[in-house]
């Protein structure tokens, strides 16, 4: 047979133990958080009827869906009934719609899966990744947006991070100020998309990009002046270093109050006043309903946030740290979504944390290595490698072995009766620091020897007193 | 938009909160219990190429596997060239050839990830499951097998179990027993397929399949009496009812001398003699070298035990239940897989354990309300509700929510500001009996009352004193 292939398929990833180990420990702390909120698992299977996710991710989404072939005929004529999971949102609409008598009123999860993209693989683009969702479904009430906010930070908290932002907006701000551009309610969602990229490609790109969507000149220079004058997105720098550096929440009604004035004075149509009025008083809630929680300083209301999605319908969240270009997660409120399911709309806000990120940011900062130093985070195998004497002794190595686990500890065999060195130099290979040796001696005095590889040191335990004396 | 079809796809399972803790509560057990015995995890993607798993399954599992459509031009013309994992011993043998210089001399993993087969969904066979796979490579010490039977016995014991049965055999036996039988090799494992199904199909049943393939009558006729005389499978009744019910040891030690016995002074030819002394040696090995363990009284020597899965070469497991029709899992020495996929053979052995299996039983037997009881599962989704006052004390009630957070209770929080009596009721819903109110007084002398719903009790406490005197 010819030799295979043996990589993982493309923009795939296989994880060995220390990735593992690190990823769950990330998983743990999201989870452990998670449910202190009174969150609830959920999972849902990897793959959909292909019908279920079409038409949820616009154009672009669509494209990307990995689509399975029908079985029987289908491996025939290339027809697709299936289709891998894009993300967990929609599941969760699916979810809410068919079994809404046997979930709670008021149903909050959380959902830790992976999902695939045929997206082209690129540094930190993968075509399997994690997302770690959390959700609160049928309540309008801006307390879901609270909670969930301070459920975010305390995970974020607990993984070590210190220097995390939440960018907080709501769409219908957005949506005002296009109203007060002139732009159709239909190109709003394209317009949204380039406004998204002013960081990126600058005012000129952003011109191009509305110019090939047909909006007219005014309109367009309506929205440049928005967002590149301080009148609006650019006010937030502004006011953060009018008001004091260490409290977002000052700043944050301040900003509030600004956005407010100047729709009331230059918006020049109706439309636009009443939706940022609405968003605003929403922001506002959410601002003082934080207040006294310890996610009141990491929030920062950010007008230019738009978020890709577009199922979101009022508040907007994205988390930044410093040190990475892209953003650790983002959420919104959508309230129309598991409408598309059901017979009723039902009003549904969420986060999602993006696992690969995280990783990629504490993996740069070190971050394991510390958690590791403090014993938060196991990074060897086992903790002692209990040698083998010789091939007529292995039952009573393997009860030696038995009776350690017993104390707790993660022992690991070898598993043949090679030389003593050896077996030392395998330990020593795996990480493992500490061996036991049962030889004749030692089953003669029903002792065991413990020997530190990394001292050289060693002692001899009886095998009764191994509970109290052992210092693994 | 017409109204969508909200099931899950044909063979696959939503999993509502309660069903994902039990899964996780089991998972948590098996992961636990592997680590102790120095297994790491591992992880690889749910994808694969094609050419990966293509011809591993033999030609039935070929047929089941999930397809994909290559991207871009293959929504055309139909082409594949990905598919679903259809189980994690194939991606290991991929792993462990890929990334050689890596691993460990010994590599010890443990796997828990879903698997995908297109098999007709019915009831108890799901199109998705998971599979937990343990499994020692670079070793062809019948060490591996017995830390791997100790490793398995002692996950059962931890869920629970006290009646499961690890039936052993050995590739090699069921060999020499054709061997016997003047059958060609190529058409054994074809053979064994229809012997495996001697309990369902009885002996007429087995004489046909043989037929259809070919063997000789005489052929038949010898397999027939080797298996259902007491020459050789049916032996192993007699002797468990020749000595002491409650010692496997024994009982394994003399099948093991009556079998070497038969093929020493019957066996018809030579390589049938060797064949067996070979399995015999290793299998007494194995019984030896698990004397002393707790698995000592789990282990049956059973001679007809096939397993379906071509690769094993040598050593084969199966989990038994008595109120189960199939098997909580099973396994083998497969020392030929991974010598597939790279340049060298590399020995390897495995357990793999159906979760879905596993809670079957534990939830027919109740053992998950057990452990409730016994507090090691949690079934409610928090420990308290707190309820809120009215719209003005909200950020109150958030502050005290996370109060109580940290004090390590589990928090959910009514998201609006209804009646009590409707929250109260929302909290009795999700099974949730302790409810905090932070009323006006409570708030004039920073208070909470913590209210029991099932026994109408309540108290009022001092703020500062909630760590010490909350008991919830």
């Amino acid at each position: 047979m010819a030799q295979q292939n043996t990589n993982p398929a493309r923009g795939m990833r296989d994880f060995l133990p220390a990735d593992v180990r690190r990823r769950e420990y990330v998983i743990g702390v999201i989870k452990d958080v998670y449910q202190k909120y009174g969150f609830e698992p959920l999972e849902t299977p990897a793959v959909e009827n292909l019908e279920t996710l079409m038409g949820k991710y616009g154009e672009e989404g669509n494209q990307l869906i990995f689509k399975i072939l029908k079985r029987g005929e289908g491996e025939k004529t290339g027809e697709a009934d299936l289709a891998l999971r894009y993300d967990l949102t929609v599941p969760l609409a699916r979810v809410v719609a068919n079994y809404k008598n046997e979930l709670p009123k008021f149903f909050k999860r959380y959902q830790i899966q992976p999902v695939w993209r045929a997206d082209r693989p690129a540094r930190g683009r993968f075509r399997e990744f994690y997302q770690c969702d959390v959700d609160a479904i049928g309540s309008k009430s801006m307390i879901v947006e609270a909670e969930l906010i301070s459920a975010v930070c305390e995970v974020l908290q607990r993984l070590g991070f210190k220097d995390f932002v939440i960018k907080l907006n709501n769409r219908q701000l957005l949506d005002a100020m296009m109203s007060s551009a002139m732009i159709d309610k239909e190109k709003r969602s394209n317009v949204l998309v380039a406004i998204d990229k002013l960081d990126k490609i600058g005012a000129d790109g952003v011109r191009n990009e509305l110019d090939n969507l047909n909006i007219t000149e005014s309109s367009i220079n309506t929205i440049l002046y928005l967002t590149t004058n301080e009148k609006f997105f650019a006010l937030s720098g502004k006011i953060e270093s009018y008001f004091p550096p260490e409290d977002n929440y000052l700043q944050n009604k301040e900003k509030l109050m600004l956005y407010g004035r100047y729709f009331n004075d230059f918006s020049s149509n109706s439309e636009g006043r009443i939706l940022a009025q609405e968003a605003i008083k929403l922001l506002n809630n959410i601002i003082d309903l934080t207040e006294k929680s310890p996610s009141r300083n990491h929030i920062k209301i950010d007008a230019s946030l738009a978020r890709g999605l577009s199922y979101y319908t009022s508040a907007i969240f994205e988390i930044n740290v410093p040190d990475l270009a892209g953003s650790l997660g983002g959420g919104g409120r959508y309230d129309g979504l598991i409408g598309m399911f059901g017979k009723e709309e039902i009003p549904a806000c969420g986060f999602s944390l993006g696992l690969e990120r995280i990783l990629v940011v504490m993996n740069e900062r070190g971050m394991f290595q510390e958690l590791e130093e403090k014993g938060l985070l196991k990074a060897k195998p086992a903790d002692v490698l209990v040698t083998i004497w010789n091939e007529e002794t292995v039952s009573d190595s393997l009860e030696l072995a038995n009776d350690l686990r017993a104390q707790g500890l993660r022992v690991a065999v070898y598993p043949e009766a090679d030389k003593l060195g050896k077996q030392f130099k395998y330990a020593s290979s795996i990480g493992v620091s500490a061996v036991a040796i049962l030889g004749d001696d030692e089953r003669a005095n029903n002792a065991v020897t413990i020997k530190y590889l990394e001292t050289g040191e060693q002692e001899t335990i009886s095998r009764e007193r191994l509970s109290t004396e052992l210092k693994i």
